[in-house]
């Protein structure tokens, strides 16, 4: 069994907003709805877990039913980071949907993410411990511990920038993050790293410039004018 | 004496489009007249040299003519390589205005530079070796060999990603253009790297998330936008 975990905890500071960006309206709808209906219509998840802060639930509980999300199995509140988040996350499976095999950690900010990535992530976790899309990084980029002066270069065509959804062997990713220190967890900084770092054979797949994390309004625009495009 | 070189050598050949990104206009004027006026009007700038390839340089001269940039002495055919590119402007520096102690090398594509980006380029290139302009890196970024499997995690807060203008000595930054192999140049990723790999002491300035490099059409739908909140 697939099991996705929706990430919608943020609170969206980035942008200056009062609404947390995964909840801005656009077209009528709330972008978490988009990711919705994408891991809804997906063939090959069964269940959801949503993430949310308690004063957002139950709005999302009420565009869930408006728009006939069905896979939902459980809430789980919201952690301090990210990765408190996704533990939290990982928690409500055991509660709700045990039968977990792969878990998929997406962001509910991104609203594009294709068919296809989901299928290779749920493939790479498969026939490894856990996948991840990626894309290549554009900039130069520059080691410096301090910021001022450069430590090391960087090979550009050996650097990858993490997208989402990061998927895992449920199992043995639930353990370590029972096993390690709660500084560790709040130290991670991308969901395959803390993996990696435990042993996990992560499977690099192929992520698009297209499946955005919507962090500023410049990326609202983005999202805003490729709807505009689609339909 | 400090002198700009801008490069506009580029075919823009990942937009699609027929005409080079620097080229294109914005509002009655290509994007390279935006980064024409910003280093005109800059007390600290002395000397411009543009490189441009062959077919464009009738356009640019124009360009110059009209908006009264007045600075231009002289202008450098485009490379092979972006660091080619910067090479021919180096020599033509040494035919033009071989007194210049300070090179200050800019992106006719990035037309949102900022007066005071330029100012901390050519104080630490004047305090130390050089400098470069940098922002932070907002992805997860893996190292990775083969594309597939993570080899390295990089730690998020010492990555920083280089901008344009890169200043350098200008003296010792031409003459080890002149001893490196064409090879060496041809490989260069970002034009501080050469300097530091050959012991050149480069200082990182803060960048800018708006001083951006115009590479796609979103990147130029955000720039007129940028455009017509300033004007």
């Amino acid at each position: 069994m697939n099991t996705a975990i929706i990430l919608a905890g943020g609170v969206g500071s980035r942008m200056g907003l009062d609404c947390p960006k995964q909840f801005l309206m656009v077209q009528d709808k709330p972008i978490i709805s988009y990711c919705f209906d994408i891991f809804q219509q997906h063939a090959e998840i069964d269940k959801l877990v949503v993430v949310v802060s308690d004063q957002w639930k139950e709005f999302v509980e009420e565009q869930a039913a408006k728009n006939g999300i069905s896979k939902i199995c459980g809430y789980a509140p919201a952690g301090e980071t990210r990765q408190h988040s996704i533990y939290n996350g990982l928690k409500c499976i055991a509660a709700n949907c045990p039968d977990t095999d792969i878990v998929i950690v997406h962001d509910a900010a991104r609203p594009l993410v294709s068919d296809k990535i989901i299928s290779d992530c749920i493939r790479g976790a498969t026939e490894f411990d856990g996948a991840m899309p990626v894309i290549s990084v554009k900039d130069t980029v520059y080691q410096s511990k301090d910021g001022k002066t450069i430590d090391k270069l960087l090979t550009r065509s050996e650097l990858f920038a993490g997208q989402a959804p990061e998927s895992f062997k449920y199992k043995r990713y639930f353990e370590i993050h029972n096993e390690v220190t709660d500084e560790e967890i709040g130290a991670t900084a991308g969901s395959s790293e803390i993996a990696y770092r435990h042993g996990m054979e992560i499977r690099m797949v192929q992520g698009s410039e297209r499946n955005l994390k919507i962090t500023t309004i410049e990326d609202l625009e983005t999202f805003e004018s490729i709807l505009k495009g689609v339909n």
